[in-house]
């Protein structure tokens, strides 16, 4: 299991499996208004990281100024009758917050963008942040391009957390299951399939070489490292395996002496997208306003995740907060404590983040959805929800049940 | 201080006084795609239910196709360069998830919406919820009319509220302050400024009349109430006090035996706006996959409040139960135990849920804002962030302030 910030949605069976199991959830803050998006190689707002709530205000508000205008001097008029016309038109005035029609429906700006003085008592009305940059440099900026990702099916608000950690799932399955069913430290070393059974070589945590038999065997491993393995399920299988595509993945937690993005920037958890090699920052949604947290330095995938992990810790770390700072400021760096990397592609037995099929409807994912005699394959990467626990629990209960229906038709 | 579902943003004062004061505070959730939106006088789409995430990834699709379409066709030449015009494209295509040129830059669906089958194992590649609407009967729908309240300054997530109630805050003052020096149950009954100081007259919570003097007095009542007890503060504060236009709200409780908002819909917190005289439902943000819970089945203002608060409970109950059945059908009814309403312009001392001003720049506010002799006003009212903590935290320490300055300078 993954450590670091991860999150179930909603409608993930994996929340039906905590409720079950008994495991204690807490909110997962997938998206802040407060967090930042960071651009530095737009020509426009380079390096100057921009509010969530100040990009949205801007992008909805340029865009909403465009298509008012455009609806309203004709150019829809094939797509849109004279009532869709004032409708829509309506909905851009609280959707952009921009002018009527007497002043071009221009946006000029709106508190949705954020303060620079927060209002309060008596006369302080506060002071809108400003100045808004021009239409020409928000589209530059590119921020507009991250808003999708909240729209995600699986990564819309809201999110949760298992208290302590992802692996309070797995903990509280093995304890539903019984610890003692379980061998662990067992490294397999061969699968074999028999005409009434499969069979398993293994090297027990003592080192010593085992083999067990059993009327079924399901190989749960992560295929490119189940390819390697000894097994006599045909070279077909070694192929479909091995068509699989292993994304490399890494991130750094950085552990701060005080939570300095709550008490100076007000961001409590959420993310902060960046198009530097760390991709993206995130911001602990557990502990708040405790007195130390630890944030996600980067979490990134392919061509980030493998020069990152071509280097020394030391190095990584100071690579990564090298970038923090032009975000965040000195702090980033004088408020350390310690730090952690992981890079999953070179962690022994996981050899990836996650894989990816170059296809789901060719005859290499079929034949793995398939048992090799009397060897299942289970995992996320056989299904079509990779990279979430929701793929690995639907692939786990489909095996399940087809094994059970296969021994019921016996 | 209000009950109910109650939040704290995280740019305001409120979570510092938190912080210093010890209170736990949990996340609380104010958006929430799996939530609905319930428009049931809109012709088209009418008394269906849509999911926010549903209702976003339409709205955003169709917009996104008419404003690449303008954009395109050179309707929006005056205002943007060539250069901004291929990245608004760019950008609208992932926003919208739109289809190409090719293809009229045509919204047809997108997994936003979500799925009326799953994604999971081998070959469920998930059925995406369907058929998408019109582009006229999403625009006539108004769904899109409610998504500016969660881009609003104090209304975007991240949230707060704390543990166990927002009463925590207030005992955790009185705690702070030392309870001995606070006098319960003592009604005032008249405010005196005299030549060296200010003198209140109040019932104790015994019922016997005491009269205490004091170098000042901070009168932290609504205005409205404040209006009407005996002083010598003159006609002028009076008026003032009464030029403030107190807001009718109203809330209704309803606790359920089962969380079947979570288990059936998966809507773990967030909001429920409706165009019905409920106005929103809210789903809980804590107790998260627990076996009971709580929604909030009104939420309303105004003439629904007035509306609800005129009838005795049961009624007010039959009512809001009706309207929440064809949301959420008959477990609405069905799972229901208990229930509690509040009408807070009907509440002794409270006399409604917040006031507004006119005008925050006439004589009326200002005159209230200065010391009527040794006697103070303070509260939310007399800010610039009414019917939210932060005005009354800034209010009580501007009026301490401008207090302590005076005696400073005397
Ligand atoms: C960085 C990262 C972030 C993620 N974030 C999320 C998230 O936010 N939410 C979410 O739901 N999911 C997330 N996931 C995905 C989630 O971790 C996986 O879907 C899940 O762990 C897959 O479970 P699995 O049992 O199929 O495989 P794994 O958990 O990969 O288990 C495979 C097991 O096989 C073992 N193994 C390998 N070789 C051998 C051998 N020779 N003998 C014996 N055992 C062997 C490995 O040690 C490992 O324990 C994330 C994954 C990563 C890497
Ligand atoms: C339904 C509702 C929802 C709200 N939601 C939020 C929210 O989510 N977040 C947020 O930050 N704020 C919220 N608020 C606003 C928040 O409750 C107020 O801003 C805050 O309570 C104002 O504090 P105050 O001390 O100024 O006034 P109040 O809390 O109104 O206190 C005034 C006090 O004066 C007392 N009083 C009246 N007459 C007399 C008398 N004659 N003698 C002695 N005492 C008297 C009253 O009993 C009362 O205790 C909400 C308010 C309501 C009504």
């Amino acid at each position: 299991m993954n450590a670091g910030p991860a999150r179930l949605p909603q409608s993930h069976v994996t929340l039906e499996y905590c409720r079950e199991l008994g495991v204690e959830l807490q909110v997962f803050t997938n998206q802040n208004a407060n967090a930042y998006i960071y651009h530095e190689s737009s020509a426009a707002l380079a390096g100057k990281p921009m509010r969530w709530r100040t990009a949205k205000a801007d992008v909805y508000g340029y865009i909403s100024e465009l298509l008012a205008k455009a609806t309203d001097q004709g150019a829809l008029d094939a797509r849109l009758t004279a009532q869709d016309k004032e409708r829509l038109i309506a909905f851009l005035q609280s959707f952009g917050a921009i002018k009527g029609k007497a002043d071009g429906y221009a946006y000029t700006g709106t508190d949705r963008r954020g303060y620079s003085v927060e209002p309060g008592a008596a006369f302080d009305d506060g002071t809108v942040l400003g100045p808004v940059p021009t239409l020409s440099d928000v589209i530059a900026s590119g921020v507009g391009q991250r808003f999708a990702f909240e729209f995600g099916y699986d990564q819309a608000m809201l999110m949760f957390q298992p208290v302590g950690g992802m692996d309070a799932i797995p903990y509280a399955l093995a304890k539903a299951i019984g610890q003692n069913r379980i061998t662990y430290g067992a490294k397999a070393l061969e699968v074999k399939d028999l005409p009434d059974g499969a069979e398993v070589t293994y090297k027990d945590a003592g080192g010593r070489t085992r083999t067990r038999r059993a009327d079924f065997v399901v190989a749960a491993m992560p295929p490119m490292v189940m390819a390697r393995l000894k097994h006599n399920l045909g070279t077909d299988i070694t192929a479909a395996l091995k068509y699989a595509v292993p994304t490399p993945v890494g991130k750094i937690g950085l552990e701060y002496r005080s939570r300095w993005w709550e008490t100076d920037e007000h961001i409590y958890g959420g993310i902060t997208p960046t198009d530097t090699d760390l991709a993206t920052i995130w911001y602990p949604s557990y502990g708040h306003q405790g007195r130390r947290g630890t944030l996600i330095g980067y979490y990134h995938f392919g061509a980030d995740a493998v020069a990152y992990s071509d280097l020394p810790h030391a190095q990584r770390l100071a690579r990564a907060v090298s970038r923090g700072v032009k975000i965040h400021g000195d702090k980033y760096r004088t408020e350390l404590d310690h730090s952690f990397s992981v890079a999953w592609h070179r962690t022994p037995h996981i050899e990836a983040g996650w894989v990816d099929w170059p296809s789901q409807t060719g005859p290499e994912y079929k034949l793995l959805n398939r048992p090799a005699g009397h060897v299942y394959f289970a995992g996320d990467w056989l299904s079509h929800v990779i990279a979430w626990q929701h793929g690995a629990f639907t692939s786990a209960r489909k095996v399940v049940t087809d094994i059970h229906e296969r021994v019921m038709a016996a």
